[in-house]
């Protein structure tokens, strides 16, 4: 598997302050071993063998595997809010903050490919209390691509029927990118990025 | 769990000709139990328990719960071919049809996500065999939205740079559907699908 190291993806990594390399490697230990066997059938031996630890050794960082799905799910959805919101506050109008933000959103998705499996696949076995943290977090990009929506709509540069409607299609279209994006995929991300940007443009009735 | 009983999805269910009735009560206990745990933490005690059998009685119908995979994708994926090839199939010019193909495309994700996710989420788990012919399925898929895409562009009604990508997006926002659809969606599949049919062929730069 050559997904990109969590690291890159997330600089920061709020609780794995104490020992980042050893909580990182156990992210991604976690991140594999979920995307390629599905969270049920992974055990904590796996994820301790997998980032070359004793499970013992593993509890020091985490209390159990679904505290390390839920810090998965946590920190994916927090990265790409992240990126989202760097978008809409960036320059330009609606229709050239919304390029940015599908380039973004969709070379992410492609890029953590995995990460972006585990993240949406695996919402259902996350932990009640775990869910709510990252229900509010998709919440809040929904929100934002929707509000970037009725401001291009207000501002003449989008024509669309249904707000909620076009703002589902522009996250979903970006989100399974990491369900069939490959190796061998014949787009790099930021091309597919692009592509995908124009793609959107014209679904939001924008000139292009 | 209310999802579509599979026999509404599969009209005709080759190979379980002796006894359908049988063979739809494991395929439907399959489909549930692979979506809530995954492949890999279902074992085929669980189907057989979850249709009313025994784990014996299961062996007449199905070898292992790999082959019980294998036919739900096989089935999946012919079903979404066939629908795919009616709309294309049918009257009107390229957009008439594309508009129609996302709305039936869409409305299929809709209604039967339960078998949509199992279809598209545990592909890397089947027999090298089963998967060849899923990945046939999904190439027809692909080549039919392409070849249509295509036929729009010569008529003068699509503008698409990358027929590929365009291809891509069509059916990756409808595939997506199942796995963000759930019985609280605000929209009808139909509607939905209506408003996909809308989107895409705006993304697809027909005039509409």
């Amino acid at each position: 598997m050559t997904s990109t190291p969590l690291a890159d993806l997330w600089p920061t990594l709020p609780g794995a302050d104490a020992r980042p390399e050893a909580a990182y490697r156990l992210l991604q230990a976690a991140v594999e071993s979920f995307a390629e066997r599905g969270f049920h059938a992974t055990t904590t031996r796996d994820i301790a063998t997998a980032a070359g630890m004793s499970p013992a050794a593993l509890y020091i960082h985490y209390q159990s595997k679904a505290a390390l799905l839920a810090e998965i799910s946590r920190a994916g959805h927090a990265a790409t809010l992240t990126l989202v919101r760097g978008a809409v506050a960036g320059g330009g109008g609606p229709a050239e903050r919304m390029r940015e933000l599908v380039e973004q959103f969709t070379a992410w998705h492609a890029r953590a490919r995995t990460v972006g499996r585990v993240v949406n696949y695996e919402l259902h076995a996350l932990p009640e209390d775990a869910y709510a943290v990252v229900a509010a977090l998709r919440l809040d990009i929904e929100r934002e691509v929707s509000a970037l929506i009725e401001a291009g709509v207000a501002a003449g540069e989008f024509q669309v029927a249904e707000v909620r409607t076009a703002a589902r299609a522009v996250t979903s279209l970006g989100i399974d990118v990491s369900r069939w994006y490959t190796d061998n995929s014949s787009e790099a991300p930021e091309e597919l990025g692009r592509r995908y940007g124009e793609l959107v443009l014209r679904m939001l009735g924008a000139r292009v």
